[in-house]
């Protein structure tokens, strides 16, 4: 396997297998690799003729008193699954070499920045949309891979590329789950057990939207406060959880709905002992 | 010669010329073409295999009290003059298919925007980057051509292009001057014949700065505030003259010197008239 630390080298690799019209699948991780992340390799696998992992955990989209320090980190495993995987070029660049000194320039992209965990992580989609142009450009003309459990991500990416032309055709995948329907993600492993258990409440409330609109559907308008209600409910019955957002929204803008008519995002963030979660659910009514 | 006007069609363009191993020389402008501009495409020319002008007058780099709706426009004459330096493909395109509805993504360059120019033109740069970083990834892998007379945007390009890995080599090539020392810019056709004699103040402050600078330097240390000094009793004779900045700056991080030490920029921006004229001066002491 072969893992590159530079960004001009890797820039330089890429080139070369354009050059040999060689496809590119490129998956952009903060490394600690779980289940979801490996899903999307082998889709990138089928798709291309060659997959690209990248393993960085992006300093600048962590808040100033959020979890980059204790965020988890595995490199050894990592390569050890993506070996298993068939992946045979890994861009592990350092911190130093993505954020010189002097380093000034950021993306910002409006509106869909500025709602669902947007509200509580102001300067966070900058830091992804910085990121992600940062390997984009590197990596250049690619198909790229990302989960919908991060589904705001999702839309600021994809709003990203369409607006400054970025040669990448970005591929939505879905969020993989535990047995019990818990969204597998890298912060579940901050949990004790007994949050892990209370973790399902967030499935279970998206579910309980769900339910709630395709009940109301044959009643005629969905009044979305009806189906966050039903959402709101269910976490009101687990202790441990501390909500941040339930939202019914517009899947393309992620403006909050007052009816639900055509395709929707449930959508919450919510907080297990010092763990933050998120998960979301697209259905159409 | 071959005129594009949509982004994707141009990008589908550009890409097999990269296929076919043609490099690819790029001319950013805002159109109204003049010596300054072609000699940018000369030099591009020169140096590439294939040579793509853009012409787009930038909504998103006019403040809302700017000159955006008079900024000189002449189609015609622009691609006359590109077919007689032997340019075989322009980039034209409309402004609603580089800004369409919703359209939200901003690249912000920090700290070099902040100075200069950047404190009378506060959203500028931010649409100078923009649109470059837009332009850019539609062309992919390309020299392109700058005038240094735009000194500051020569810097935030290249800050945007180093940040971001873009696959671009930035050229920055000399002001071209009137017989009188005056730097070509499209905006001098503004000028009423008096403002046009007047306007060769701006480069007469300039070599008086430089011409200070040097007088000094055996006597040792070279206070800044001396050199713009002399900059500002030659502007002060001129009574259509209204200075907006003078000022003795490092090339890189445009940053105020208060010695001169090494290379400096001397650089200034001037009203005459209703109309706004910058230049430049790169010195070495």
């Amino acid at each position: 396997m072969n893992i590159i630390k530079f960004p001009y080298e890797m820039q330089a690799y890429c080139r070369e297998l354009r050059q040999k019209r060689a496809s590119i699948g490129f998956v952009p991780t903060m490394g600690f690799l779980h289940e979801g992340h490996l899903s999307l390799v082998r889709r990138a696998k089928k798709e291309n003729d060659t997959v690209i992992v990248s393993i960085f955990v992006n300093p600048a989209q962590f808040g100033p008193d959020e979890d980059l320090e204790r965020y988890p980190r595995n490199f050894e495993k990592d390569i050890s699954l993506l070996k298993s995987e068939g992946v045979e070029l890994v861009f592990h660049p350092k911190a130093s070499d993505m954020y010189p000194e002097g380093y000034a320039t950021f993306i910002d992209v409006e509106q869909v920045t500025n709602r669902l965990c947007g509200l509580s992580r102001p300067s966070h989609f900058k830091g992804v949309a910085t990121i992600v142009a940062k390997l984009f450009n590197i990596v250049g003309q690619c198909r790229s891979y990302f989960g919908q459990k991060d589904y705001q991500q999702t839309v600021v990416v994809k709003k990203m590329v369409r607006d400054l032309h970025l040669d990448v055709e970005v591929v939505v995948c879905p969020t993989v789950r535990e047995a019990d329907g818990l969204a597998i993600s890298s912060r579940n492993s901050y949990l004790q057990p007994d949050e892990r258990t209370a973790a399902t409440v967030l499935i279970k409330a998206l579910r309980a939207g769900e339910a709630e609109a395709l009940r109301l559907r044959p009643c005629g308008k969905v009044e979305a406060a009806k189906v966050t209600d039903a959402m709101q409910s269910v976490l009101e019955n687990e202790l441990m959880a501390e909500v941040e957002y339930v939202e019914a929204a517009d899947p393309d803008t992620l403006e909050r709905l007052k009816q639900l008519n055509g395709k929707a995002i449930l959508a919450l963030a919510v907080r297990i002992g010092r763990t933050r979660l998120i998960d979301n659910l697209i259905m159409e009514i």
